[in-house]
Parts: C-alpha cells; structure tokens; sequence
C-alpha cells in the first residue's frame, strides 16, 4: 500500500483529493487487481489526509475483502453513493486529483453531484512511479528476460510463409505461457508495411528479402519489458542495410547519453542527430524512447520535450526508428535503467541478423 | 459513414457537437479502425450540421487517409489544434456529446480550452446501434458461429488436469485463429469458483466432480458474441444439478418472453421470477443480459431497471445464474434478437453436458 505516499505527496501540491478508477495506478497505490470495470462505476476516493475508501460494483462482493469498500448494486445509483464517500471523506470540492484513464462518462456525472476542479492524476502519481526501487527493477528484469529469450528462439521458427499475424499470434501466445501476459498486442511488420511504425499484423505473408520488425513485451507480476529488433529474411535491399546501421548507431549513442542528471531531450537529440546527420531525419517520426513500468507508455518521455531530469531508478524505452513510406522500416529498442549510467535491461543482440 | 444520421439526431436532440476517441462508435460511426490510441489525442468533432474533422497525431499519417484530419506531432500541443478545429466547425460552445470511454485526462484538458455542457455520446449513439440492420445481424450469426463451434470442440478436449488458465488460453487461440479475436477474456470458472461471476481463469485444476461455467465470445467484423454454458465433469453433486435445471428453466421462459413491444425489465423479471419461486434468488447476483453488437456490453440492458421497449433488430444476451458461495454456480446464455419473437442467434445445446 502506498497510500501514505500518495497522500504525503497530495499534501505537498495543496491538491484535496483523488479518486482512482481500476488502472495501474489504483494497482501500485494499493495493491488491488480490479480488472475490468466496463461501464460499472469502480472508484477508490482518497484524501490528503490519507483516508480511503472504495467504491465498487455488488458483483465483486467475493473478490474486494478487508479493504473500506460500499457495493452499489445493478438499479442503484453509483454516484450518490460516490458523492456521499467523498463528502464523509472531506473530498467533495476543491482540487481533485482523477486518474488519467477514468471513463470520461464517469468524470460528467462526478461533476454533475460534486462540485470540484479536477486534475489528472499522473501529475502527482508520476513522481512516485517514475522511480522505481529495487524489487520494481527486478521485476522488470524478468519482464526483459522474457522478451529476450523469445527473440532467440523465434530465430528457429519458420518465418518465411507465416503471415504477420500468425506470427505475431504465435509470440504473443509464447509469452503468455511463460509471464503474465502480454504488455501489448505484438507487432509483426514486414517489407513495405514496416514503414508505419504501429502497423497491425495484418494477412501479409513473410517472403525472402523482407526485414521484419518485431516489436513486443511482456509483463511481470504486472511490470511491462518492451523491446524492438529488425531481422532480414535473406539479404535485404541495400537500402535497408544502411538504413538499420543508422538506426543501430543512434540507439548506441542514445544509450550512452544517459546518465544521472541528463534531462530526457538531451538523450532524444542524441538519437535523432545521428538520424538527421544521415540524412533521414524527417523519417524518424516519433519519439526516442518512453519510461516502461506498471504501464508500457509512462513516464519519463525521452522526446524532443522531455524537460524530466534523468535520476536513478528511471526506466525507459531508446527506440528511434527510420520509417521510409514504399521501402519499409528499421526500429531497435531495448529498456534502459538509470544507475549512474544506463543499464540494459534488454540483452538480445542489437546486430542485424539475415536468416 | 453514418456521420449523416448522427448529426441529424443530434439536432433533433438539440446536441450542438460532438467529440469521438477511438472506440467501437468512432468505427460505428465513420469506419475508421484506429486502435490503442493510447495516451495520444486522437479525436473525431462532428458538428449537428454533419461537418467533421479528426484530430490525430502523426504517427497516423500513412494510416488515415481521405478524410478531413489535422496531424499532430509529439512536442506540439494537440488541445490547441482541437480548439482550432472546434471553432472552425463551430461546436465551441454549448451541449457536446462526448464518447463514453474518452479518458479523463484529455476531458480534463479540452475542458480548459473550450467553454462546453459535457454529455455522454451513448446518450444518442445507442439510439442508432440499438437497431441492427440485416448485415449487422448477419455478421452477429458470424460470430456466434464460431462460439457454438468452440462448444462442440472442446467437449472433446482433456479437460480434466488442465488449469482454468490453460484452458481459457487454449479457447482464446482456437477463436482467435478462426475470427477478429475474442470478444472478452474467456471466463473459466471451476468448482467452488463457479460462485464468482466475474471470476478470473486462475491455477485451479479441472477435477472429476466440478461443474465449469465457460463464458466467452469472439468478434466478426467489429461484432461480438457471447456465450455462457456450465457442464458437469463426471457426476456433479445434486445440489448443483437442481440449481442447472433452474436456471435453464429461467434461460428458456426469458427467451419466450423476448417479443417486439415488451419492455427490457420484463425479460428480465420472467427469468427473475423462476429463480426466486425456485427459492435462489438472493444468488441471481446480476441483470439477466445486456446488448451485444460491437461491444460486448451496450444497450438494451436487460436488468430490474430495463425501461427500452424491445424492437425488432435489437440483440442482447439472456443469460441468469445462480451462484452458491461455498458450492459453485450455474450460468446459460445465449444471443437473441427480436424478430416480432425472439430468435436465439446462439445454437449450442442448454442441456446439461456430463462428460
């Protein structure tokens, strides 16, 4: 439970409250795995005193236990209910703190019986999550373990023939035998369809010549790892080549960038200079990398914006990719984590493989 | 496109605007198919007149394409750009309709930007998607199918010894090869874990003796199905087989309830009525259905409080159970839609299964 944290931290930024939908946040601030709400209004109250209490649907009488809880059930109206825990918690007005992720239906009819200014919530809950402590990072670890001990053995696997979604079926599958799940849905991109950096598998069929990039994660008691590599089924276009040992030289450098106190920007201009010296900048479309955790997108954003000041215990994503619209694409990601310098936590190998 | 038709309910409902996230009305709506938007604002305003523009970030450009959008690209803020787009399209102000499922967060920021009366988009899109038409409902059949089918062939599976968890994976690849993917997480819920309707496949063994509630759907084109049966692995206890009669009883005089002109909460009471005279009804813990279409829960709900008057094209589960803490419990659901009579769309047996 880091309710005491959350609610010390609320009291520092003169915020009153916060009310916490099913999500990761509701995980790391109490350990409850609610998963699943759907419409059913589902929502822990919180005050900067450190009081709490839940608000949840009859349906999970038997899973919610020992923890503050009122039931609405189906026919009653949740948020009469929510408007009286917030008022016997002191919460019903002021600054109030609202998880990003919250139904926006459910934020209309909060506003319509409570009278308050609302807040997302990451602007307080980032500060906790960014830095992770020991056991955090060896979960992610795992996650990364995972992730790299697919990619060997994908290796073996017949690609040529399997379409992208087959394939990327067959990795998600394989993961989820051997983790938690997946972080996300994988990405297969092969040939010309590589040039859109979230491409969904699609019926394509993997042929000799392609480069393929394969982007997935996994999750570890609910930690996310995400990782990226390209291969080349037989030799690839000439151009492709280049291209992968521009994206290769970029991640490199990024990766050495980082350090304790280095803003994020700094290592995303790292990244993108290498790119834009090639002459392929205006192909590189995205952000370098994201900060990984509970949520596989999170803080901090390794972005051109990324005014976040690297500390130890940060986790993040490099990525930087070249993405050429009718030839295809390269991206090469592995997770990162502050110690003084980085530390991969990715270990697969980032050279460029022609099965 | 049904962008017409909602712009002309709109007006009638004297909505000024509204604001689509991706989500199954944005697909609904203009068939756009834009996934995991995740925490970058992507954002369809239409206006009562039928204007629209879509608001996306750039990672989008080689996906959408012919049709009014304004990129976005990381560093830029995107609030100001949906603000510009608002007032060209003239729904900067006054009642907007906004989808159901947007997160919270960028509510909270267009609210900073905008001057607008916030209500839910369900609020006039359910009036559209409550009323299939022939192809919407041939597509319903489509998924359904796939779901009977999955019952035929996992009674010859090796039930016994596999865990909850396997088994939903298992059931979730075999749908997942054969259609869009899976509507839901399969629920798997064995003995004594039958008691929670909402149960989570976990690390409990399939035994001789348990009764397993499987309830699990898959999608067609965007459209779900969803079924539920309970079957017996060798001779259940007797008490369980009295509670699986009583709820097929209930299943089948709901079903012969559904008729064009009755009004949801009647369906809902029939199935009611049987379980409380059969002396279970404080363990009939749920509504007795809900809509089905491209979500897997949406109107008409078929609850205590179900006030929608049924016409013909509405689909919805029908789908009582009964669950004992301690023992385990019973659901059956089928897929219905009103044609003057009800006309299940599910095929699979209601008999009880003892394998």
């Amino acid at each position: 439970m880091r309710i005491g944290k959350l609610a010390k931290l609320m009291k520092e930024r003169n915020f009153d409250g916060a009310l916490i939908s099913p999500s990761s946040n509701l995980y790391y601030i109490t350990g409850l795995r609610i998963h699943e709400a759907g419409e059913r209004p589902t929502i822990l109250a919180v005050s900067a005193d450190g009081d709490f209490h839940l608000l949840a649907p009859s349906l999970y009488e038997n899973v919610v236990k020992d923890f503050p809880v009122t039931f609405w059930r189906d026919g009653e109206n949740p948020y009469e209910k929510l408007s009286a825990i917030m008022k016997e918690l002191g919460i019903n007005n002021g600054k109030i703190l609202i998880e990003n992720t919250m139904r926006a239906d459910w934020l209309i009819e909060i506003n319509r019986t409570v009278r308050m200014n609302p807040y997302p919530l990451s602007l307080v809950v980032r500060e906790l999550r960014m830095r992770k402590d020991r056991e955090e990072i060896r979960l992610m670890e795992k996650a990364a373990k995972v992730v790299d001990d697919l990619f060997e053995e994908l290796l073996s696997w017949d690609l040529i023939g399997m379409t992208e979604r087959e394939l990327a079926l067959k990795m998600e599958f394989w993961i989820r035998e051997r983790s938690d799940g997946i972080s996300f849905e994988p990405i297969v991109a092969s040939g010309e369809n590589g040039a859109n950096p979230h491409h969904e598998p699609g019926d394509r069929k993997l042929r000799k010549g392609d480069m393929v990039i394969l982007d997935y994660g996994a999750r570890w008691k609910g930690y996310c790892s995400d990782i990226t590599r390209t291969i080349a089924l037989g030799r690839p276009n000439e151009g492709l080549v280049e291209i992968y040992e521009i994206v290769k030289e970029a991640q490199e450098r990024a990766f050495w960038a980082v350090r304790e106190g280095v803003k994020a920007k700094e290592i995303d201009g790292t990244a993108r200079r290498v790119i834009e010296e090639a002459g392929y900048g205006k192909y590189f479309t995205h952000r370098t990398g994201h900060g990984l955790g509970l949520d596989v997108h999170e803080e901090p954003y390794i972005g051109p914006d990324g005014e976040v000041t690297l500390e130890n215990g940060m986790t993040f994503t490099i990525e930087p990719g070249i993405y050429v619209p009718g030839l295809g694409g390269v991206r090469i990601e592995d997770d990162v984590v502050v110690e003084g310098r980085g530390r991969r936590l990715t270990k697969a190998t980032r050279e460029l493989i022609i099965l």
